[in-house]
């Protein structure tokens, strides 16, 4: 197996822990003998659990002894619910660590110099930018600006409107966006939307199966805004943990679900709050799903943002464009980051 | 060269053409001599000139004579304006022809009939979807059904505003979207906008280069709608010929233009006049450049479409999502073409 094969499994293993790890990383970790044969895959566990390497370590054995380590993110040197993961590698004898990314918190970085002065040799950035981009983007983001990270997901027609005048919006997207986005779900901490959106469309805000079944992992439900909800909100039901935040300033918003440990939200609208959110500039990532529809009326998918002029527009990056069934699906960043 | 590479260049040959050759179909033709070897390469003049066919024949010479024709368009069998390019063909000697879409004009098609009663092999077919959609789109559209084609171009933001709320709109899309659709401009035969556009906005409507001088050729400019215009409007300029056309009716307004020998009609604006167009089903392929901002408020790109429920909305089908620049192009057709 070649290193970046190797980084690729580590990702793989990172991706798939998404959702279950916060407030720390969903970090992945290969580890491969002295013949770069695999011999351990490990992850993150949920909080109070082994990190990746342990895991990993755990399924090589010995046989990590002379081997190599590929982790997604520098290992930790600090002791913190578990003990240092430098440590263990040290323990178990690999002779080198391939890291993609460092550690940017002040308290567990320092990993690698730890490795290096035992005599292992360490490199970084081995497919740093899908890391970046890909698993560890919320929770590098977390720890760089304090804030949860901030998908706006939304489903437009071509001419931008979220539903028709009616207010009918089932279904704009076709099945396999909507899929993709319940997966999402299970993959994000958790799930914001407004009380406007809840009184009007009563949506489950929870991830489900093709079948419709709940998933194993629920995101936590955030309702936010001051107008009251009915009992009988879908919202409120047993499905998962909700909360209201009764407050219309994102940044207060951002601060109670950091203080609940939320590192990686989905805003799934309505245009109100997404433009509350727009406008404060707390819209990290926006994934939007436009199908290929036109409607000519009904509201547009994003609502007052600020924006009087058209030099003053916000302005995004497009990462990828890709098809999801017959939508197109835009993955677009801030063209200026904070 | 290969019969596909021989029918590329065809292709682009009648790309070349595109816009100058209405109401005949821009058509390439690309003559092999018997040794595959590249002898002669021809476009559809404008009305009244030669064909593909005998412009690549008269290229050839006598170097055509036992050698391969390959056309966009199969060849004519009839006296028009210009001898029928199947007894050009004839005279010229060829042994075989491939044409890759069948003239489905009633007076014109046959021409693979006489060729092959005259011994020469003739096969259909080939690149035929690529010519179809591409230089033959808005001719064969136009035999069909009568109408010229209609492509109904807009940028927009991510949101499906095409201005900011302050009517301002130069520049949503970035440079090389607007470079393409200059291009485009060059390659159709009249650029539609109502007079509300006209009247707000002020557009020349002129095919300009990137130093914003005209180009060559300018298509005929059509201002659709019942208010007055001012003279000084620069649409009625001198820089191209302008026809105002006093109706809200896209079905009036396609009559009229095919009329003139219309064939091939970039619908730009403004929301109003779009969605008569898109009501009407008068919309036959939609390119829409969408500009990675958000605006949060500003006139959509589609007005009043006839749609009031999600169910009732105008469906469509991607052919093609790609890049321009910053900016995303998507072009899609009718999921019910009529």
């Amino acid at each position: 197996m070649t290193p970046e094969q190797a980084m690729r499994d580590a990702i793989a293993l990172s991706e798939a822990v998404r959702g279950t790890t916060s407030p720390n990383p969903p970090v992945g970790a290969v580890i491969c003998d002295a013949d770069d044969v695999v011999v351990g895959r490990g992850a993150t566990q949920p909080p109070g659990g082994p990190h990746a390497e342990v895991m990993a370590l755990r399924g090589a054995g010995e046989r990590a002894r002379g081997g190599i380590a590929y982790v997604t993110l520098e290992p930790c040197a600090h002791h913190g619910r578990t003990p240092p993961c430098a440590d263990a590698l040290l323990d178990a004898g690999v002779r080198a660590v391939h890291y993609a990314v460092a550690d940017p918190t002040p308290a567990a970085q320092g990993g690698s110099a730890v490795l290096e002065q035992a005599g292992v040799t360490t490199t970084q950035g081995l497919l740093a930018d899908d890391v970046r981009r890909g698993p560890l983007r919320a929770w590098l983001h977390f720890v760089r600006t304090g804030r949860p990270h901030v998908t706006w997901k939304y489903a437009a027609t071509l001419d931008g409107r979220v539903a028709a005048d009616d207010g009918t919006s089932r279904w704009i997207s076709g099945e396999p966006a909507r899929a993709e986005v319940h997966d999402l779900r299970t993959k994000i901490d958790a799930i914001v939307a407004g009380t406007g959106t809840v009184l009007v469309d009563d949506p489950r805000l929870t991830a489900r199966d093709a079948d419709g079944r709940l998933t194993d992992r629920q995101p936590l439900r955030v309702v936010v805004g001051t107008r009251a909800l009915p009992e009988s909100a879908r919202v409120l039901d047993d499905s998962a943990d909700t909360v209201v935040i009764a407050t219309h300033d994102p940044d207060k918003v951002l601060t109670e679900l950091a203080d609940r440990g939320v590192v990686d939200v989905l805003l799934e609208g309505g245009p109100t709050l997404a433009g509350a959110f727009a406008k404060a500039g707390r819209i990290d990532r926006l994934l939007a799903y436009i199908a290929p529809a036109l409607a000519g009326a009904g509201p547009a998918a994003l609502g007052d943002a600020g924006v009087s002029t058209v030099t003053d527009m916000h302005r995004w990056v497009v990462e990828e464009v890709t098809m999801t069934g017959d939508d197109v699906r835009v993955s677009a960043v801030p063209a200026h980051q904070d």
